[in-house]
């Protein structure tokens, strides 16, 4: 059977989401999750693993991150993928944390 | 004046360091902090800022580390760059860092 994935719904937009980027292949929305201020998953619109969105994807991705970013966290900001268990991955589809609005701290627990 | 970078010193062979991958363009290094048992920084041999490095040079950079991280790291892995103050960016020469190798908690403090 077909597995349940949050962001390939988004995409298709049967769930609703603040979609901050969008062209043919990226997105980028806001996480529900609000421990920062600015908390924005970018991804590609395929569903990809961790893996493939770093080792084919990346190229396109990242400058957009980036480019959000900059424009959007002044003081700074972190860009960051988990993968697997000890990094605390919760969702297959691969995407990239845009992680800003203040003080950051360090980031390993 | 030209102002001192570690890591460009470190990619010219006058100060140490244990190199865990390297080719034409990019090389991997293992960071002094030991916060994780795994905590590589990878990079370009050429000097660039952390723009410039995820405009530019991720679709390289970005396949290698996330390979490294399945080799080194079987539980997880993440992978991050820190841009500014608010992320505690202390290098100006773009890197992205390698984590791992124990459960590493939040990505923000």
């Amino acid at each position: 059977m077909p597995t349940y994935c949050v962001f390939c719904n988004i995409v298709a937009g049967k769930e609703p989401a603040n979609i901050i980027y969008e062209d043919d292949e990226i997105i980028v929305i806001q996480n529900i999750l609000r421990w920062v201020p600015v908390m924005l998953l970018a991804m590609t619109k395929q569903h990809t693993t961790q893996a493939e969105l770093w080792t084919y994807h990346m190229g396109k991705v990242a400058p957009i991150a980036a480019e959000i970013g900059r424009q959007l966290c002044p003081g700074g900001f972190r860009l960051l993928s988990n993968f697997g268990y000890d990094a605390m991955q919760s969702q297959e589809h691969g995407h990239l944390h845009i992680l800003g609005g203040t003080f950051l701290g360090h980031y390993v627990g």
